[in-house]
């Protein structure tokens, strides 16, 4: 009989408790599986006092988070407290200076600072794990990693924030602006007090920046991905790209091209008709085109305690049942540095929205200024007529490179017609 | 530096030449992967002389694939023959009786074999792999052996082969039926000589046996699969579900019920905005309902060299790297017999197509029968009126008890006016 795996647990919010009721509900079924028993032997929060609905009895408490990865019983640590640096950090660090395993649902940390902390599991001879830090519950860290080990990437594109995709699919299905939603799944607990790293575009950045290294074996990189949020998304634009036959989406798209490895998370239009159109909600959905494997889907819940458990204890089993893989699907050493694409090479169709006074000439300047820069416009949109007022006119563009795109809309904003600066989306077909 | 891991491969079709050519083509890739060099050291195939588009020199050839089991020097065989029994099977046994590794792409054997195969490869003390057996390129049998290994599973459904789904798309988009585009398809090379397999729903009873044995822990129970194919299917139903807000698809279902665990592959009414309605062609799904994960889905291509070759290829990694499971996630022993559910004893609505004789009474007759039996009526649709030629009348119903719906189905065959065997599909939500 093979003795039990000892765990411990740092960071007891929803998620950390719901590892533990998880490995306590399923105890019999997952010993099954991994050939041993699990145990949690040691714990770590903030509060010791809170009601967490689970006994705690028998369990060691730890207030230090770090304390307890050296000090305590346990031949795996699993880190729950979150950030790209301090005690999460610190407490990863030292799991690998005293030779556990590692697990954890830690975007931040692993977009940070993922190709020294590989190095560092591999010569401590230990796991670094983190299915939950990426789509929740849907194992694509193993998908990309073990199942799809065989085939070069060619890209990967998805949703990977829940809040963003809520607050983009309320907007068009309630016809309410993006404050007015923002503060509802605020209310209602979907999303955070500060939902910057949501709806900015950095919680899927992050996201993307590990995919982007199991995918393409480069070193992490997410000082170079691309990163717009949906703030500036109007209620306007969710209708015209309803009238454009479009969706918006804020997408995660990582993509070796011929000039680097594009890595961006932006809002998009993308055809109303495909599949990604259709992941609503908190959905997250990766999609993968690699050869020969041609494309394949993944698509569930991208947060919450039961996913983000799941996620968990699916890498315990692995430790447990003594399945080793290099973080990121190749050895540490062999990881090579990302050469970003440059996005002003980036070549794509572009939708962007003006706020112009209703005036004759304006529609003269403005193609004026896109065919100066090679932009060819594909069509133009001119909702109602209101004289000397303001008016929004949209047009959408054929296949163009960013910098000409940049540079036209540069003159385009210095027009004395045009009120407010573009809102300019991508379009991905 | 770990010795190369060396491979037989027997069978060398499509599959096996795919095989063989991603084994060479990504070999620096691999091998980061595994941390050793793959070679392909054997192979066994019918004709030696077919041009296969590969350089075997320096591969041992065997004319007798048992006798590659038992005589070639490789760690594993993969067996790419297909069939549940014969060369397949005792090729097989023979590799686990020398103590080799398997690696198959055969859901018969499998579907039929599953449970003491199993035993016998633990026995042995080698890993029997089979990624490349359901479903083609999508890492499915990884996702529930593994990534979903912490959670109880409730249901999985999928679309699990493509020719039906193929078949089915294209009468539905060229107004076609399913003589026509089945002799089309054939001529494609999308359906074989000899179609049964796979229109008469065997071929995705064998993956669904699978599939359950993974999700449930229970032994592979291929017997007591519910199996109804596409044949009886007219473009007359196909119109009839896009009128009813439905589309047909054959669906594979597995389901614990009180009664038991329903398996069962059959022609299905499913929502035509529903996620699996918009899998079309040769493309393959599969939704998984568990906790705590809650719905997965996983979709790909099903079938094709590539797709294969990505599993088998795979299956190949996780063995080179020392991953071992046991073949269905728990030890054979702990398999456990599966309680099949009584179909009779199944809920559900219905649709029924009768081709009857338009004239006063018939459909009072109908009502009754329905009536009688408990069966409730939702709707009933007579499209165009033919006094006294044959017309076909389309009802659905409320959630109906298998057993009463057969029985009210019985008496309405039986009727005079009633022309033909009346056609039932079954309804999900």
């Amino acid at each position: 009989v093979t003795k039990p795996l000892k765990v411990a647990v740092a960071g007891l919010g929803t998620v950390g408790a719901g590892v533990l009721k998880l490995l306590r509900r399923n105890a019999g079924h997952l010993a099954a599986r991994c050939g041993r028993e699990i145990v949690v032997t040691a714990v770590s929060a903030r509060d010791r006092n809170r009601d967490r609905g689970l006994d705690l009895s028998g369990i060691e408490w730890f207030d230090d988070a770090a304390a307890m990865a050296s000090r305590a019983d346990a031949g795996v640590v699993v880190e729950l407290i979150g950030g790209s640096d301090g005690v999460a950090h610190d407490l990863v660090r030292e799991s690998f200076r005293v030779g556990r395993h590692v697990i954890t649902a830690n975007k931040a940390l692993l977009a940070e600072h993922g190709a020294p902390l590989a190095a560092a599991a591999e010569e401590a001879g230990v796991a670094l794990a983190y299915e939950a830090a990426v789509a929740g519950g849907i194992p694509i860290v193993k998908a990309l990693r073990e199942g799809l080990a065989a085939n070069e990437v060619n890209s990967l594109y998805g949703i990977l924030n829940g809040t963003s995709n809520y607050i983009l699919t309320e907007m068009r299905e309630s016809r309410r602006d993006f404050a007015d939603v923002l503060a509802d799944a605020q209310a209602a607990g979907y999303a955070e007090a500060d939902p910057s790293f949501d709806v900015d575009g950095v919680d899927a950045a992050h996201k993307l920046a590990i995919l982007t290294s199991l995918a393409f074996g480069t070193k992490t990189d997410f000082g170079s991905v691309l990163v717009e949020g949906i703030r500036n998304i109007s209620l306007q634009d969710i209708d015209f790209a309803e009238e454009l036959g479009y969706r918006i989406k804020l997408l995660a798209i990582a993509r070796r091209t011929p000039h680097g490895i594009e890595q961006r998370v932006h809002p998009t239009m993308v055809n109303r008709e495909a599949a990604i159109a259709r992941v609503e909600g908190v959905t997250n959905a990766v999609m993968v085109d690699a050869v020969p494997v041609s494309a394949t889907v993944y698509q569930g819940a991208g947060a919450g305690e039961g996913p983000t458990a799941s996620a968990v204890v699916a890498d315990i089993l692995d430790i447990a049942a003594g399945r080793r893989l290099p973080t990121f699907g190749v050895p540490a050493a062999q990881l090579v540095d990302l050469t970003p694409a440059d996005m002003d090479q980036h070549a794509g169709a572009y939708y962007v929205r003006l706020t112009v006074r209703d005036q004759p000439g304006v529609i003269a300047d403005v193609s004026a200024a896109l065919r100066d820069e090679n932009v060819s416009l594909e069509s133009m949109l001119q909702r109602g007529r209101s004289p000397d007022a303001a008016v929004p006119v949209v047009l959408t563009t054929h296949d163009t490179v960013e910098a000409a795109m940049k540079k036209a809309l540069a003159r385009i904003a210095s027009l004395d017609t045009v009120l407010e600066p573009p809102c300019m989306i991508r379009i991905e077909e």
